[in-house]
């Protein structure tokens, strides 16, 4: 299976890159990124072309990285600047990887480096408000292909089977699911009007009555997912207005795959209440940790199966459509990545 | 290497079988068990055919079995019988597997359904006698072919060279070794006349004089074994009479093929002796254990070693001719199953 | 790859071959070792032709070993002298190796057991004289192939980026290196004159001012790796003469190839000064024991990209001569072993 190169994925958390260099396997490729003594991070392959050591098990040495076996010296560009006991060779060079800081993360080009484009970066404008607090989660490593993650985060339905004690919501398991098109991927809605509110609007909502709740799932290109979900007092308004004891939460999901049957799903939430105190965004966290411990097991499960069913027909449900959509277009970018390929 | 299918394997033990579903593989098929609430045990092949989630990963749901994703519901015939926010489709079903419940074992029948006969499963009269005590012991979980372990059960020679220590007998090691076609597998016998009680008949026995010990290996086509074997002091009979201080015990072996290279055998055994005694039934069963884990620590050695020398000539010895009898009933029941291959 | 198969490799240490059979695997092939009660060491091929138990599960008998399973027993010669209830077979054999006993070492001769000739054993002549301190390391296990350890022991350049706390030295990272083809091998040699003592040299030699060093790796065909280094007060001598407080170290890594990406690295090492104090070796094995943990990280994971990027044209250094030349005379040796082969 292809992955989408021409595209921005996140290598790591800012907060991971220190004074170590950090090998990251990202789309099949070994990558090694370090932060300069000038508070710049820079990206390469992660091989000495000399006797293929990782560079990351050497050090970084100013700005550039410093092999760990006979010392050889590459730059940011990928390019050999100091070799032991003898002059460069101008072929002795590696692949290097645009890189860019932003939202806590560190966003790397994995395609052609001609066309990177740091404004076709994801950004959530809220994370930057300070109305809104941020909490970051965790560094989810799931044996699963990303598109099975995405599959999942296109899937209200779902909720309800895998997250009965944490997110479920019995009352819901009817509400109508619809979703739409964009020209940046697609979006699942679930309104469920006048409903007892679930175990998470209670606690951080303090509804005890009746409420309106929604849940937006936009799926980005190629693998950024934002649920947008909250609550207001029944009948009050909606998630495009305002609305009583309003609560909205951003969940974000930044996946990157590593492999074909492994992805690093880093999540984090933006919340329009209580910005400021900590304990309140690790707590929603930690809610967090559970469901998507849950939502872990039962994708890898779905992986080892694919594999042990391979060449058998799914039965295909309605609530797949949204998930479908996203597989389309996923495959219509993979054509236009791969000319040829399409041509056949 | 093919499995014979038209057989009752046993599946679990009665009493791993509660609120919970449980996944088993068997004859490299994942099955799932589930007792329904009306006490019933039911089996069906282990996977959703919508997105291929196993089933053992959902819940029970009154008689029926519920996936863990998005809700399906399936009967003990492998029917869908609910699907969340649609109709049902007629072609979403799975397959099912005949199961039966006796002597404390769930037994299920691998092949096809229409010849399931639950008379044909075996059965040890002596398991629902009052004068006979039963005590279960595990279910050994050895990484060997089911026939490295027939091989075994139909060899008393191993004992003095795997079990010195615990069942062997050096007195015994030139007693003969005899053996007998039978109409439902091989029984192979080694009586040992006028000899010093073996560690295990003089504890259990309270044998301290000569003895006349017998071991009957009996082994039923597919993979039942049960080894009948005792002791009465020496002259005064012998295993099919009576004899003065006899004692007799049926160490029972059912194993159950999981992949070509693994296979659980859950054992268990019946004897003549304090029948009500607890704490000597689980004194004998620890003695086993012993001697149990020797025979797998050989076998997987063994079994390893087959795939190392693949295609390698074995030595032949005369103690091989009864498991080698019962393999050749083997493959005559295999090819009566393959009917267009045995034609060849 | 093949390896050179007539050759002396070290199979075990001595002190390892005690009461019970010893598994080793070597060149990929399995061998059991034993000390018959004689005293005297004998090796086989580690599996009973019967039914595939390895020997080595099985236990001495007198000079002989004995199967596990069903009792035969072999001498070292590889034939068997007893068989349980029946009569030897005479194709009941197995292979025998040839080994001897030297340096606190068995050795074992993989190749053409005609044409074994224990005068071909690698000897340390100063191992055996009094003035000489032994001291015996650890048996490394470093998954990797034996070659890239021999690659690392025929260039010194590596000293100062792999071990820049324990054996580097700043002040040598451009002293230049030589190297000369022998018939025996490689000698590799790096002389630093008039420089400041490494912390070896200051610590075991007590210099405090400048000093002579040398380094000498003499890398034996086909895994014998003997450094010979030490330091005199600067300007009195060299590694061939006296020199004022001049001491020396000989280094010896025994390799032993057990799979294609596996090597047991057996070390020890011999030194002029101390030598009845077992407390110097011991101190002077901890350093070596730091070191030698470096440089396994690094040869595995070069082993494991080696395999990622194959076909992959590596950018070769001047540093890489000496084993070039090194891998150049094994590849004559390889063809000399396989005249077919070559003829093509
Ligand atoms: S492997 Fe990097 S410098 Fe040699
Ligand atoms: S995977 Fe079972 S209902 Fe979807
Ligand atoms: S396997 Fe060695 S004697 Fe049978």
């Amino acid at each position: 299976m292809a992955f989408i190169k021409n595209a921005w994925y996140v290598a790591s958390w800012t907060h991971d890159l220190k004074d170590e260099p950090l090998p990251q396997t990202i789309l099949n490729e070994k990558i090694v990124l370090w932060r300069g003594e000038d508070g710049v991070v820079r990206a390469a392959e992660d091989v000495c072309p000399h006797r293929f050591l990782p560079l990351s098990k050497g050090r970084i040495a100013g700005n550039d990285i410093q092999c760990g076996y006979h010392g050889l010296i590459f730059n940011g560009n990928g390019e050999c600047v100091r070799a032991p006991t003898q002059l460069i060779r101008p072929d002795c060079r590696i692949r290097e990887y645009p890189v860019f800081e932003t939202m806590g993360m560190v966003w790397i080009w994995m395609g052609d480096t001609a066309i990177a484009d740091i404004s076709e970066i994801y950004d959530l404008p809220q994370y930057h408000q300070t109305e809104w607090g941020v909490a970051f989660g965790d560094a989810l490593d799931v044996e699963a292909n990303y598109l099975l993650l995405c599959d999942n985060l296109c899937d209200p339905t779902h909720v309800n089977y895998v997250h009965p004690s944490t997110l479920g919501n019995p009352e819901g398991i009817n509400a109508p699911v619809t979703h739409e098109s964009t020209s940046w991927g697609v979006v699942t809605e679930r309104l469920t009007v006048d409903s007892a509110p679930t175990g998470f609007v209670a606690a951080f909502g303090g509804h005890n009555g009746r409420v309106d709740m929604w849940q937006r799932y936009l799926m980005y290109l190629p693998s950024v997912s934002i649920i947008d979900f909250g609550a207001t007092a029944a009948g009050t308004g909606n998630w495009q207005e305002g609305g009583d004891a309003r609560i909205q939460v951003y969940s974000c999901h930044f996946m990157t795959p590593v492999t074909e049957t492994r992805t690093i799903d880093r999540w984090l939430h933006v919340r329009n209440f209580e910005p400021d105190d900590q304990a309140v965004g690790e707590n929603i966290s930690e809610q967090f940790r559970i469901a998507f411990a849950e939502d872990k097991e039962i994708l890898e499960a779905v992986q080892k199966e694919e594999t042990v069913h391979e060449g058998r027909l799914k039965i295909g449900l309605d609530l797949d459509a949204s998930a479908g959509l996203f597989r389309l277009k996923i495959n219509r970018l993979l054509k236009g990545e791969t000319p040829n390929q399409s041509a056949k």
